[in-house]
């Protein structure tokens, strides 16, 4: 039986020789080139829906199989979700809810973090020539970021403010920015908050905000104080999309909520195509992001590494160089 | 001086003989004849806005001035934000949202425990002759029970849950029911869900509730717990409406928003104009839900009595018997 590296998680994290998968009937085997490490990552080795398993949702590959795959060789990157297409969310259009859905190295189906992995065909995007691998690596979390647009009614006299300048934050900001829309980013790190400058996006750090109610705010900050930041600063009857978790409660004034009529809407996965357009046109590069390239020999260490304060992408390299 | 007996509050409730008010021009003044005691009512004495003056905010009246109102004489009922009419808000048609707005009995304004009230003309609106007394002191919370549907979008298609079986959440469930929803209305006493059934509303407590998820719920119970049931049983994309506030915080985890992408959405007053038509042709009635009524002299005892447990609606009767 054919084996490979990976990630396994089974209440800790470890670098083991597992059975190479075998893609089911509808699923291709991706030889993983470039994973992603992501806040929720995180989240699952502090132990996020249980998971156990190889994790890491966020890959760019090559379809490795099976060999009648119309895909085969390819360059591709994938949605996460896999539902079961028949309960009635997946019938309302709504498969990304699905309740027995299992999610990419999140709940249920072994992630990114490995040298292969295999997901249903109909996930899979191939990647245009021109949007560089370590570009494709970011069509997820860029996926995500657009998903704002569907949630926040639009209206391009609207003022934007992004808190959090991680790469949901920045990432969000980018797309919003491209909209045309007058955005701000506030965050922590001046040298993150410096990406955002080509953008056009009016950037500070917390301290320094200025007094001034916003019609949009996006919180992308996962942290408890970014959701007060946000109410405090949404105009009555604006809108604050929630971008990201985190483990534990945030404490809520519902007061701030109901008294001027606000807004709250989560927001999780977005859409793969529109992410791609973006990459293919050059309008928007994530590259400047990554932080660092880790081997995946070396994946525990670049997992402890991403948890460090002011870190912004790290990738693994899973390129098999084996046999 | 004219004086005319109030319920006062400087840190302390009680009763107090006070100047009668003198409209301001604009402004109309009201005989009270009926007052309603709300939660709100109950969270300024608790210290709310650090309100002081005469409190209330719900009220059922007759102009009584000045001599050349066009209102003179009519039974009137009254919006109750004074906004300035020159802030950015207000030239935006979000004059309930003014910074700089008073409120009546809850900030800047004396308010309805109390024989006489000012009021700008603009607030008032006329009640029809088909709507008795006892119904007419409702208008505002009804309102505000219609402004669940400005606040979520519409799809009689919905199955709706209503929590908190208290007057706001009673008169909400009524309304959405006259819509033809499918109406769920749950909450803590039998003797109070009894008063939905006449409106086709379903109902039960709490802990009967069967595991279903809604597409819309509305928290109208003002309860820490309450926004916690609103997330475990609003569908994937669904729409909670934050319909009633309370002191201090209520925990949320952000992952029962982001993931499912819940909409949250504060509501707060509503037209008083669709409240009148709908208690001028009998749709709805709101007395069934008046718990006591009590002299303005006996207001301190009142607003005790309005504390317990299971007390719906309580009215002070305000009239004038003096000279």
């Amino acid at each position: 039986m054919a084996t490979m590296p990976a990630l396994y998680f089974d209440g800790k994290l470890a670098l083991r020789e597992m059975p190479r998968p075998e893609p089911a009937p509808g699923e291709a085997l991706v030889h993983v080139r470039l994973a992603g490490v992501c806040g929720t990552d995180r989240e699952v080795l502090r132990g996020y829906r249980d998971f156990r398993g190889i994790p890491g949702h966020e890959f760019f590959g090559e379809v490795a199989g099976p060999p009648d795959s119309p895909l085969l060789g390819q360059r591709v990157v994938g949605e996460i979700n896999l539902p079961c297409r028949t309960c009635a969310y997946c019938r309302q259009g709504l498969a990304k809810h699905c309740e027995k859905r299992r999610v990419l190295g999140i709940s249920g189906k072994d992630g990114t973090f490995a040298h292969y992995l295999t997901l249903p065909e109909e996930n899979l995007h191939p990647v245009p020539g021109a949007v560089a691998d370590e570009a494709a690596v970011f069509t997820e979390p860029l996926a995500a970021a657009l998903a704002v647009s569907e949630a926040a009614p639009e209206s391009l006299t609207q003022r934007v403010l992004v808190i959090g300048d991680g790469v949901l934050g920045l990432l969000t900001a980018f797309t919003l920015a491209l909209r045309g829309l007058e955005t701000h980013l506030v965050g922590h790190y001046r040298e993150h908050l410096d990406l955002a400058e080509p953008y056009g996006i009016k950037t500070c750090l917390e301290q320094e905000l200025a007094p001034s109610a916003f019609d949009l705010v996006v919180e992308a900050s996962g942290s408890p104080g970014g959701l007060l930041l946000a109410l405090k600063r949404v105009r009555p009857r604006g809108t604050v999309v929630l971008k990201s978790t985190f483990a534990g409660q945030a404490p809520l004034d519902p007061a701030l909520v109901v008294v001027p009529e606000v807004r709250l809407v989560g927001s999780r996965c977005g859409p793969f195509p529109a992410a791609l357009r973006l990459l293919e046109r050059g309008w928007l590069d994530p590259r400047p992001l990554i932080s660092r390239v880790f081997p995946l020999s070396q994946g525990v260490a670049a997992l402890d590494y991403a948890r460090q304060p002011g870190v912004l992408k790290v990738l693994l390299h899973c390129r098999d160089t084996g046999a």
